[in-house]
Order: structure tokens, then C-alpha cells, then sequence
């Protein structure tokens, strides 16, 4: 298929440097609109050059505060930001957004960085798989570093971050952070542990605890913390030298970058089986008989399933 | 397929009224293990006499003490209860989840309560189809009344809870719930709407904004509003009232049992055709072959989706 002229040129403007473009493109593809797939697919072919760093922690961590700090380092590194704040879903308690909001329009305005905040609800193509889209649309436009923000709650957060190049876990005393971390498996995404807010009181302990921790569960592998005050920006220098260490040694191994790649295709997978049942479905006078009969107790949703995968399971056999 | 011998001695022990023959056939299912489908095909037909009572509001909003007093009046009325407790994700946060399960255990101990906690993470069968299965298997033991409490964050917890029959969100004074729940569009799934906690300065304030949030939102359709404390259990006896008067009701129509139906189905479908999918891809020599393609930019996911899924739309279009 062939993508349509908006899309070209969209296509064309972003690869010529426009945000406005950009800023189109993504929201095009977020809501899947006709001819998403075959933008991806060009998309596709311009990026790999980018490196993405994962920002991920309790809400309260500071995490806005140390993404924009870094933004500015790598700023001053003389390079293209993109930041990918994901929100917290929250539908209750959305209070604390708005300060977070208005920080996130304070970094837009620095040079050369490119903020894109994301819902948590309704992504059509899943959370996971619209942050990669978001991702490579940055990466083609010839953003060098993009930075991923997530609230390290919910499984969909931790998957996006997994994405990640590098992943920086944030932790700050008086929280408790340490023990649950552990207790959630998050420890073993962390390529970096930052202590952000290390001024405060049981900063150390912190670094202590994260340090016992390492040495029960990560076959002696060492992860490095660092300690920052993000607000007043003491220790961000050192932990940008170790960030950019830690992509240039691009020390996520091939057979983690093949694990990302066979896991974005199984998610896109599913994603456009499900759509593509989900609408031939919707319009099948078949299912409201079936859905009166699974009401009345003639019927179970487990049998229907069954037989409308057999012609599937065929299929792929057949193809095999 | 028949359903094999561990199987029909679970079944047979849960329709006795055995227990522990529900935990283990709760937590077989859970896990996918082999002929779970067959017996939910079989337990299916059972089904259909409990009354499911969804709960759901922010965490410190004292869901699970409400529980267990909402658990408590439906026992004292000779009903048979069934508890499910979603548990919040919450890799970091998870401090306060101790106590919660103290309660819980104290709940449980109360006769003809039976409480099941679900992890959020790593539901197999994704976490709504996962509760609607535990849902089931209470219902073919014989419990009359389900409880399934969640925190109302993340859409996963607010698609478990609006399968109930009668949803209760739950507020509390000086949390700014009311304002938050209007922008997250949890407000119309509400049938009756709880305000916990008010005994504290500010409950009127919420009933009040609940109140203007419906005139605005609601097409005038009147939503009760329940003042109750739940630790002293005033005002528990009037909303117990409330909920089995809707319970009796019905009030949820026959277009909204059918949409559970089809989303059930759909749900159920997508996880198995993504099951499916996965378990011949896993050990496809040629996926890895693929993986490198795409790594080296000459391919791309998308391209690979489409290409898998030819086969796929044929076999539907050949069967319709």
C-alpha cells in the first residue's frame, strides 16, 4: 500500500527538521490512523541512531525534575533531546500531574529538546507499542538521545522502560524504596541506581540498602548509584558522564536487542490480530445469537473461542 | 478435549462445597494449566446465580475495611460471600498492602467469607479474564454475593469493575477525588457513589461536588450518594440496604450484559490467539533470522506482521 500524500509529506517534513511535523505524525500514528503502518514501515528504515535512556521510580522521586536536568546536560553535550513522559493512568489522583506538567513545559522550552507526553489509558496499540512508535518517529527525525520517563507502577510502565538502552532507577530516602524495589523485581531492569534528593536524611542508608541488595540478588554484578540533588542540580555532571559511558560501551548485549525486537513484534502481533478480530467481529450478525446464547447458559464464552480458532490454527499450520 | 481426572475430583469437591478445592481449581486456572478451558467449559454452566458488587476508589480510601463490613451485612442476611482483592501492581509502593492483608486475613475468618487475592502482574490470561474466571468459579461453588475490590487506578482494575452488577466508587474528604474522578470518566461507572470517612471535616464538600458533577455529566440520571464511616460501620446498614435494592433491580440492562459477553469473548479470543501465536513463533528457526533483518534495518516489524497475518485474515474470510 501506498502511504498518502499527508503522510509523505509529513514523512518529508519531519525528515527535514520540523516539529510541527513531528508533533502530527505521532498523534496520527497513536490513534492509528489508515496508513499508520506503512508510515512505520518507512519510519522504520531511518532510525537506529538514537539512544534511549529510561527514567523510572515511585511518584515523589523527582523524576520530571532529574529527566529535565539531563535533557539540559546532554543539551549542553551539544545534543538533540526527545523526552516521552508517560503518565500516570491515576484516574483518581491526578493532582500532582499539574506541577509535573508545568516543569515539563519549562524543558520544552530549552533548545532542541522535544517533550511528548503520553496517556496511560486507551493507547490503541497498546502503551508499550506507542511509546516504541513515539520512539523511532523521534529517532528518524535525528533526535540523539531520548529520554523515556515512566512511573515504575504497572506492568506496561516497566515494559516501556525495559525498552530502554540504559535504565536509571530513581530511589530517595525515606520511602522504603530499596525493599520494595527488590521485592518487585524491578532491581534487575536497573542498569544505574540514582538517590536523587541525597541532601535529605538517610541518603546513605539508601545507597547501603540498595548495595545489600545487589550483593544477594545480582551475581556480583556491579550497578552504579549515584547520588543527586536534582532541584539543585548537585551530582548530574557525573551521573551524565556515566549515562553516556554506559550507551557509548552500548552495553546491553545482541541477544537483549533481539529479545526487544521479537518481543515488539509479538506485541504488534497481537495487537492488529485482536483489532482485525475485533472488526470483523463487530459486524457479524452471528455474534448477537451467540452472545444471547452465552447469556442463557446454552453456550460458554470458552467453547465459542475454541471454534473460531480452529480455521486460525489451520491456517498458520498450512502456512508453516 | 475431556477434562482429566484431577480435574472432574476438583469439580465434583467445589459443587460439594469443598473450599479448598476452589482455591486449588482458582489458582490451576490462573495459571493456565492444561484442561482449564474444558473445565470452564463445564463450570460455565453453573453459573449465573451470584451477584457480583464491584468496589473501587484511590488507595487510603478505606476500600477494604468497607469490604469487610459490606461482607459482614451480607453474611448476617444468610448470604454465602465471595471476596476478590486486586492488589495493586505497584512495584515500589507496596508499604501499605501489609496491613490491608492483616485485614483480609480477619475478614476471612468471618464463616461463609471465602477472600482471593489476585496479583496484578502476570496474569496469564490478562487480568480482567483472570477475575472473571475466579468470578465464575465462587459462583459455581454457591457464593450469592461476590465482592471485587480494586484501586481505581490503571484500566485493567476499572475493566474488572465494571463487570460487576452494581459498581460503588468510593471518595473520602480531602483527597480532591471528586474532581479527579469526573476527568478520568470514572464517574459513569458509578451506580452508587460511597463517601468513606465522613466523620472527617469536608465529607459534605464531596457529596456536594459529586452531586454537581452529576447535573453537569449525567443526563440527570439520579446516582445515590452514602455517607458511611466504615472503622465504626455507621451508615453500613443503609448502603447494604442500597446495594441489594439494585442487586434485586437489575438495573443493568440486557444491551450491557451483552457487551460483557462480547468483551469477554473478545478477551478471551485476543489471549489465546496471542497464546497461540507466540508458542509457534517461539521455536520458528526462521523468527531468528527475522530478528537480525530487522536489527540491521532490512526489515521491520511491521512489514513481518503483515506478511503473518495474510494467512490469518484469509482463513476468517474463508470461514465467514
Amino acid at each position: 500500500m501506498k502511504v498518502d500524500n499527508d503522510w509523505e509529506k509529513l514523512i518529508a517534513d519531519l525528515y527535514k527538521g520540523s516539529e510541527r511535523a513531528m508533533s502530527r505524525l505521532i498523534s496520527k500514528v497513536e490513534n492509528r490512523e489508515n496508513g499508520w503502518l506503512e508510515t512505520m514501515q518507512e519510519i522504520h528504515k531511518k532510525t537506529g541512531s538514537a539512544r534511549i535512556i529510561g527514567i523510572t521510580g515511585s511518584p515523589g522521586t523527582g523524576k520530571s525534575t532529574l529527566t529535565g536536568k539531563l535533557a539540559r546536560s546532554f543539551v549542553e553535550l551539544q545534543k538533540k533531546v526527545g523526552i516521552i513522559a508517560v503518565d500516570p493512568s491515576s484516574p483518581f489522583s491526578g493532582g500532582a500531574l499539574l506541577g509535573d506538567r508545568l516543569r515539563m513545559n519549562e524543558i520544552n522550552c530549552m533548545p532542541g529538546v522535544f517533550v511528548r507526553s503520553m496517556a496511560t489509558r486507551g493507547a490503541l496499540g497498546g502503551l508499550s507499542q506507542s511509546a516504541r512508535d513515539v520512539v523511532k518517529i523521534m529517532d528518524a527525525f535525528g533526535k540523539d538521545i531520548i529520554i523515556i520517563e515512566t512511573v515504575g507502577v504497572g506492568q506496561d510502565e516497566i515494559d516501556i522502560v525495559k525498552t530502554a538502552d540504559v535504565v536509571l532507577v530513581v530511589c530517595v530516602p525515606g520511602m522504603g524504596d530499596g525493599i520494595q524495589a527488590i521485592k518487585a523485581g524491578i532491581m534487575e531492569i536497573a542498569d544505574i541506581f540514582v538517590v536523587n534528593k541525597a541532601d535529605l536524611k538517610g541518603a546513605d542508608q539508601v545507597v547501603a540498602d540498595i548495595k545489600s541488595m545487589l550483593e544477594m540478588t545480582n551475581d556480583g554484578a556491579t550497578v552504579p548509584i549515584n547520588m543527586v540533588v536534582s532541584t539543585t542540580g548537585e551530582g548530574i555532571k557525573e551521573l551524565t558522564d556515566i549515562v553516556s559511558q554506559s550507551l557509548m560501551n552500548d552495553q546491553k548485549k545482541a541477544a537483549w536487542k533481539q529479545e526487544q525486537v521479537q518481543e515488539e513484534i509479538m506485541i504488534l502481533l497481537e495487537k492488529e490480530v485482536a483489532f482485525y478480530l475485533r472488526s470483523i467481529w463487530n459486524d457479524e450478525t452471528r455474534l448477537s445469537s451467540v452472545l444471547k446464547q452465552v447469556i442463557a447458559r446454552e453456550q460458554d464464552p470458552y467453547t465459542v473461542v475454541k471454534e473460531i480458532m480452529v480455521p486460525l490454527i489451520k491456517a498458520c499450520e498450512d502456512h508453516r
